[in-house]
């Protein structure tokens, strides 16, 4: 019979210096307890928790080491524990430091002794690593589909506007004409690769650190390929110490988010350089923006704005999750608990970003005419005229001298190449012949460009159509 | 009289696209509204809100733009808020988006018309930037204040062990004996120059941004100076555009919030690796301390390992504020919403770790008897024999290289240089006599070491009490 | 015929400004020519540069764009320059300003107009990038060859060590004895999981920009395709814009490579502590230690805290990077030059780190039989003992209180719990008989870890195995 | 006698192995050799090595320890020392692994046993320390002056365009009118701010750390004040752990080089927006512009766009260094010595963009047609016609509200507030009168806002005034 009567064991759960108290002279003092409880955070795990904790018994009653029964009484304990959850009702205590230990002395209030049994062959180490993997799975899949929506919203665009011509710029200085849609589907390149990058770090996220223990395994017959099953993970990790100690997946996550959000912040500086009354591309629905509480004629464009500020602090976790674990000895330390704030706000942030742009790209509209009138201002198609005279068989970079002899006269008499009658522009080179003035007008400038990648409207349609057919729903 | 009707006015506080409303024409949607509503965070900084609201409005008064009556209704107003808020009795509404429009709608219930007269000559853009800039003042103070108590206390603890010796490492080899006092006050010197540099930039904390309103000043003949005075800040802000948009003074908080913590994960890196059995220095107050929910013999210095964890966040916050105003043309920018969180958590942050400490030092038992042992491991006073020799007239680089022969020795032997005879010490150099032996112990050592900033007992007990002087309170 | 002549073209190269001249007014001031310059760090793309100028030329061939007579003296000339480059005879010029212009100068100097007609159909914009994807894929496969170097080092080691026993540290203090081939193997785990993030972002990497001209494609009917293949790339980038805009991949290589040093940084920081004289569990050979100019006695493990100081800059470089992108607008902008230096210093820090981690896992001289003792200092059992009390069907969370109870009675009689007698034992529960003492033996407590990722010896030794076939060179 | 031999002293310097080489029996490996060596780049710290060492070699003479003959042949050699570095013939070997050994061999070549005197009483780690405090003073004493030229050229733009109209933006939407020369003293303002941060983290690198020896203090009565005195150090550092491993006023340093460079990218941002040809408010001297490879009509502001990039580089460095610093236990370990690049790079960006701003601000050219065009658009004074009804007894709230219809008014009839005939204004409020007329323009709403620190013209002067006397040199 062991010794600790029930009561001993109800205390050992009534603060947090009592779950190792007999070891211990003096209780936490309350300062500490609020500086290291982490329950006020990780309770946004405890869906998660309870699915481990499910698998775990599950696996300890397929071995025999609880028994049937208790398996039972802890999933119904457990259902009981979600639902408190759910409505609101469970009552967390920092005494009890963390979701693991709240989530574990509610259910020995339930159901007693079989609640205590459920702790193992586990430890808190190995338990909280398979509780955040799980977590940053599932953020991964919704973070994933967000960006296949964005693709699909910005692909939609880029057809409707494959052949509006808009100006290119390199520089801010207007480079070549391009059209809207060809422009639109770089980002969707990008976030494209973003979802890419996710799917590739799900593959690290998805090895199962359950059975690692506090840092050397445990000396249970444990069944660690039936958990991994149960929970949907690809492998176990491998070696115990560092199942328990590996924070990588985090960091790698979050610096997938940095870069969706490097994303989000460069389309965003765009969207507010379209909106200005200079520029005039674009307007964004008033539902976007915000007025001013002294200049009442403001419309802005806060949601870019906000989206771009915010790659700040995706970045600032990224770092501090770098941070945190730069030259951490083996195997846990309590360094670790700060992993999971951070984390928690990269994930928040992008999925937020993303599920508000997915509904902004619906609200963009196009201003074609200040656009194509942009495009017309600055000597756009003068890599035309160079091609053009390679063509006629001048060594390229003869052609691009002759052409910026020809941008500046143009310059001083304040006109465009195309305005340079043919006995003008055969003074640069007699070459140049009347079919010249097809290959300085922005249409023949962008439909020339038609090979991969190029951004005649030709290839931006099959290119919008391919990301269409990629992102359309299953 | 103004065309709009009371009802109408009320209206324009009834949800937040109300308050820029007869501009737009559809409400902002429930998802902008959550991702660019600041409430839930700037909601902390209502009582700095209030206090330069009261300041302006005197102001207001001061020249005539308000009436004495509508100042009295303000301050009226204004009390009234502050104790609903401090009840917990205000309502705060993300559909008002701010701590400002929130304040400012509830005067407006309470005390009508005088309410809507309050934001006269300014905007929220000079409002949030002087909420801030008080904030920020008030956690320097708190800081300076708690770096001069964690100096109090280390240097107690040192005047304690001022001739207590411990091996001091270089490259964590045992290099020359050094008094555990002397080490104690490396950290008070550091935690001195933090508080130096909180000192400095309060300095450019302290400069009043309020009368910038929207961007470019106001067409009211403010007093700029009288507010100043009012609210206790040493200067204006001398360019309207620059007060809107600056945001220097945060990040210059947050990189001296860096530095305090890496101060902090310095400390606590020995204070983990002393706890370390092997080494065995100190012992951490239980209070400092938890368990194992697996091991029931572990006792782990959580305190120190997550605060030098926490290190890692505030790195992140520093990151993230630069990353925000990289970039940032003038004047305010929806970006500069994201300057809050960031910078809380460091106040925060640095607020409850260096309360912690403060007690945490108390709490450091000192295991001399190890400490002793660890410096007489390690030939800790071989730089002694160098010195001696060259005292001797024998130049540094050939006394070292004298040395590095008797450690060979010795180490082939397996014992200390002090255990050598003196015949075989000769061997090496013949200058060498009898009183070497004074020189070799850890005593000689640390108290040969006797001018400013040196070990020598007699030096660290003036340094304590410098310090102890310097940070005791008024 | 073009109205150039040819000396006009020589001057076209004479010096940076010249390369645009005919639109400017005054030439390039030195200071800017010298802040602007990258040719000082981009030289070292020079072979890949002459690489991905040969495709170029054999697709502009294929094509007809310039004849096979060209092509040959394009050639010609390439090879002549690689040569003058290996024997240190080019002369660089930062009148060129980057090394493609320094190449192409060179190239129409030796070969004339065939050289001038090499920049058809291509810009600098695309030419950089796809220089710059060729250095980092060659890095990526160079970095994953020392990866797979290092984890055979590391396994072989730890198949020696299958069964030393040192204790396992959580928070630096004794938690459960593991063996030390465990230990090592959990490194050989996290440099895995690098070479699997490093062959992921080479995907990312292997696409070929080629083609995009300086944004939006180009007039000439290129075959990119043929480029790719030419050039082993796997894909070709599918939208001009974010072809010559992206640096996502230089910023994922950089995140991988700050894994990496996070990784290096912890074991690191764990030889540089196994070197401590207290701890004392390794020797380093000494190749990889440094004395001190003062301190005739020391040998410090200069290799490993360099190493670990290194992480620093390898965070860096990856905010540095992240900065840069932060809100930049496409296509091209000159920011972006900025993206190589941080992007060389990461490779070559990897690099030459993992080098030399290469050769010093082969110079850890072990001392098990200190480690040993240290695994007999803290009750690293106690876990087994609880263990024991929950097969004979006492509750977990009950065994563990009872363990505490023990520990707290060795810790005031000053022995371990394998010296306490059996009767004093089942004082702490009567279920307690005599097998106890094997499983309070550190070899009984690790053979008992005997699952996948456990410490038993058997399973190190088979993880060690598979981890050397794993890593076995073709 | 010393038992060592002459060419046995020689030897101790023959290569770094043999610095400490009696204590060990292999020689660092050639690999590890490049690995640690950091002569490749704190070379530079030459002349701060020299200066410190003739200081520190005038103290040990001062108190006897070395002669005045030995002090002399040690100025002799160091000045021929200078002489050679200064003269490009300086042999510097990395077998010698640092700036200190390089120059201290060379000494003992040149004049023999004195040369090896001169490390009495002191040890590379507070060597380094100092040298590199003497460099960082030097590079904020030139930094400092640097931006004062800066803010003089911007005061001086500034007084020229005191009354020159552009539309002040918020959110890149046009806000109110301000003037030209308000904008740039804004930066005038935050350079100001950098200046101030540099003075004061001046103070805390000129404290003297040489006298803390390696870790400890030496047991020579050396005299730290003379040190100081001799070297314009203001204090001595008062603890020698502290002031070996001190590298806070790097990271200080580095903190305020990436506010600079923030307000450099502020900077550079407009710049880059003002000379884009949809808004074409200035355009920059061609020298700091370049053209494209391929593009003939491109004129890119590629100097504010490098500066603006280069943000991301220094923003690192301050990362390197936070993380390098992040745990370290005291005192000096090698980890330190990657200290250097970073801070000498961040001092170069700032030096050398500082330098070209300063002649860059004189090349601009301003466009103040285009500018008020543009302030003519978006309905800039709608806050003044706000602000005249508030001044006739409105409400704010409800001026603003009125204010919005009227906007909403004229965008509906396509025209500016100014071109509503007075009865209208009137249907909107009748308080409206004639006079409306003269605050609605530009000119009238900027001389409004006359009080400190606002845009009226009057105030611009006085400001422009102020800062061109405070920059005026000496």
């Amino acid at each position: 019979m062991p010794k600790n009567t029930s009561s001993d064991l109800q205390n050992q759960f009534a603060n947090k210096a009592q779950a190792w108290s007999a070891r211990f002279s003096e209780p936490v003092s309350d300062l500490v307890k609020r500086y290291t409880a982490s329950v006020s955070f990780d309770q946004r795990l405890a869906a998660f928790d309870i699915q481990g904790s499910l698998a775990h018994a599950d696996m300890l009653a397929s071995i025999g080491i609880i028994s049937g029964a208790d398996q039972a009484a802890i999933e119904r304990g457990m259902a009981r524990i979600l639902e408190e959850i759910g409505a609101g009702q469970f009552a967390w205590s920092i005494d009890l430091e963390d979701v693991h230990l709240n989530i574990e002395k509610r259910l020995v209030e339930l159901i007693g002794d079989a609640g205590k049994r459920l702790h193992t062959g586990r430890s808190r180490n190995d338990q909280v690593a398979t509780d955040i993997r799980l977590w940053v799975r599932n953020e991964i899949d919704l973070a994933i589909g967000l960006l296949r929506q964005l693709r699909h919203k910005l692909a939609g665009l880029a057809l409707e506007h494959a052949a509006t011509i808009l100006p290119g710029f390199t520089h801010l200085q207007v480079a070549q004409p391009v059209t809207f849609g060809h422009h639109l589907l770089a980002y969707a390149e990008m976030f494209g690769r973003d979802a890419e990058r996710l799917a590739d770090c799900r593959k690290r996220v998805n090895r199962l650190p359950l059975g690692a223990a506090a840092l050397a395994g445990t000396s249970f017959p444990i069944d660690r390929e039936r958990v991994a099953r149960t929970l949907g993970f690809d492998e176990v990790c491998r070696n115990s110490l560092d199942a328990v100690s590996d924070r990588d997946f985090a960091i790698e996550f979050c610096a997938a988010a940095a870069l969706i959000m490097t994303h989000v912040s460069r389309l965003s500086e765009e969207l507010v350089l379209w909106m200005s009354p200079r520029i005039g591309f674009i307007d964004l629905a008033d539902r976007f923006c915000t007025g001013s509480s002294i200049m009442p004629q403001k419309k802005n464009p806060d949601v870019p704005e906000l989206a771009r500020g915010k790659t700040g602090r995706v970045n600032g976790h990224l770092v501090a999750l770098l941070t945190l674990m730069k030259g951490q000895p083996l195997a846990y330390n309590k360094d670790n608990q700060e992993d999971k704030e951070g984390l928690f706000d990269s994930a928040d942030t992008i999925r937020d970003t993303l599920t508000i742009f997915v509904d902004m790209v619906g609200g963009i509209r196009v201003k074609a005419d200040a656009m194509r009138a942009a495009a017309l201002q600055g000597y756009a198609t003068a890599t035309d005229l160079a091609d053009y005279l390679v063509k006629k068989g001048v060594p390229f970079r003869d052609a691009h001298e002759t052409v910026a002899h020809a941008v500046r006269e143009c310059e001083q008499r304040g006109c465009d190449l195309a305005d340079l009658p043919l006995a003008d522009l055969q003074g640069f080179n007699s070459l140049i012949e009347e079919d010249i003035y097809g290959v300085l007008t922005l249409e023949g400038s962008v439909a020339a460009r038609d090979h991969i990648g190029g951004t005649a409207p030709v290839r931006v349609r099959q290119e919008a159509e391919r990301v269409l057919a990629e992102t359309a729903q299953g």
